[in-house]
């Protein structure tokens, strides 16, 4: 490997055959070094392979500049919305991303947490896995005063801020515009109630059917994974009820679900919107290409991932303090599309 | 922010009343401290907030046990697959990920090589923005022996390493596909032939084209960005042929554009694959549920992420030398669907 010395300052100045002071105070773009001879020395630093030392400078000033990231899985579309408007501003204020992902397990949670610890990164942006119970594993962050931000699927802690939509308005609004579509039995498919965002859809659901006086009925909530199969699995079970109870719709708490849901009733001959109709939720690529387009709720992945970062920049900068912040709801946004228009 | 004092085994060693080299031996597992004493060790620099020194074992050791990632667009269904597979192979090996996106920028590209080589990565992934002509920002990596690997977007280098898939064959095979169906005049939508990936599809569609008797025409080939948009003008552009003129297939260099120029398609009145058969690229999940489902190629991003970290750890742990392997190519798959089967 790499077993060539290191170049220093001293080399640069040797080089350049001037004193070390002034390539430290030039390359720092000192004013009291002229620009040509600023320019003469990062050319110099260039063609000598200099790597400014970062290490030696995070020991000094305890900032390493870096920000960890958390999350439950890298490869969905949401997540990856996510990450470019998490990388877009860090980048932006300077600091580097170093990631890793839980694959929805608390313990390996738990070992991401203590490696970020000790690699010193500045900050922590986590959004939960499924399996996480207690946020324990967060407290030697808290301790050291580093500071945490949870987004998308959060926990509540005095010391750390959360960065969500309103997911309860959101899914609130959804089954609101079923019901103004005339529906009156409205299934839901759900998550994990554990998460706060799956939870919080499920509260929002059944608000809405008591604001309109529809009835709950358990028999018409279905709790999953949200894949794939899940999805074409809650078809089977809607084709189990007599025609007469029959869901009317479905509001489903991901795309994913809703569109191989569809796609299994389409199969069987259900009319969508007009025997069953449908809504999501997040906005994926695959709403816009199922047919009908599907009614879904435009999640800002990318804002979310720019608006955790830069309020982690702005409390580290001391410009403001997340701890008073606490909660910062970005706005949704109900798209509605021919998938619930039953009367079009 | 983190004012407080750093803990050090001196800290642990007077909690414990223990002497420090007993703490320093503890907490490297080593065999010579009883494991009772060393889970006590264990448990205090926990609870007592200690963070191993990697810092200052980095600079001793100068590996820093960080791998740099450069990706055109962290937002992508592909590159979301490739990360988690990388941050899977980067866990497992004991390396951390640092990202950062070129935006398709070469200026940005250059930037983002900087602040990696200044973070003192171990090695870098880099998959070449659009706009990248010369890869002359990495020679501060080759000239320090810091390996370098190509993924996807690829460039030559007598130093560097190359990971991708077959490119060439896997184009050679979807178009010999289509012809095997009895299409005579494929369009193909290509993206940036400056990038190899397009190049090299561009040459299989040629190359089965000729190998077939069929002629090549200039006007059965349009180069653009892939976009949702470009597919959707794709599609006026093919509805512009006279009827005897109009191709009767269209072989797509990416799953997006395939699928827009469909929807627009369709919505002429064009039937599918009745009057013009379609494939795409890359096995996107909208490529499933488009109607008819997409015929495509399955482009394992993950499998990619994962080869291209391994083949970087082996290299760094002195396993093997990525030089001497030069490319790694990746096997890819012709899904076919009913796009594609007019004789079905």
């Amino acid at each position: 490997m790499s077993e060539e010395k290191e170049i220093t300052i001293y080399d640069i100045a040797k080089h350049l055959n001037i004193s070390a002071t002034t390539v430290s105070r030039g390359l720092k773009d000192h004013p009291s070094i002229n620009i040509r001879t600023r320019k003469k020395i990062a050319e110099a630093a260039r063609q000598l392979g200099y790597r400014s030392n970062t290490f030696a400078s995070s020991l000094r000033s305890r900032r390493t500049q870096t920000l960890g990231v958390i999350v439950p899985r890298l490869n969905s579309s949401f997540m990856s919305a996510v990450l470019a408007g998490m990388e877009n501003a860090a980048s932006r204020e300077g600091y580097n991303l170093i990631i890793a992902q839980s694959l929805e397990q608390a313990n390996k949670e738990m070992e991401n947490a203590e490696t970020m610890f000790n690699k010193r990164v500045d900050g922590l942006l986590v959004s939960l896995a499924y399996g996480t119970e207690s946020i324990q594993h967060f407290d030697i962050f808290f301790n050291k005063k580093i500071p945490v931000i949870f987004f998308d699927r959060v926990a509540a802690h005095p010391d750390g801020a959360n960065v969500v939509i309103d997911n309860y308005g959101a899914a609130y609004q959804v089954t609101r515009h079923l019901i103004q579509q005339g529906c009156k039995r409205i299934m839901h498919l759900g998550g994990n109630t554990l998460l706060n965002v799956y939870a919080d859809r499920l509260r929002g659901y059944k608000q809405a059917l008591a604001d309109h006086k529809l009835p709950f009925d358990e028999k018409l909530v279905l709790n999953g994974n949200l894949t794939e199969e899940w999805g074409t699995e809650a078809a089977q079970y809607i084709l189990q009820f007599k025609a007469k109870e029959r869901p009317d719709a479905v509001f489903s708490a991901n795309d994913t679900a809703a569109v191989y849901c569809m796609i299994a009733l389409k199969a069987a001959g259900i009319k969508i919107p007009q025997d069953i109709a449908f809504a999501g939720f997040n906005n994926d690529p695959i709403s816009k290409v199922i047919e009908p387009n599907l009614t879904t709720v435009n999640y800002p992945g990318y804002s979310m991932g720019q608006a955790a970062v830069t309020s982690l920049a702005n409390h580290l900068n001391g410009n403001t303090d997340i701890n008073a912040t606490n909660t910062i709801v970005l706005r949704s946004e109900l798209i509605i599309r021919d998938s619930s228009l039953k009367n079009k």
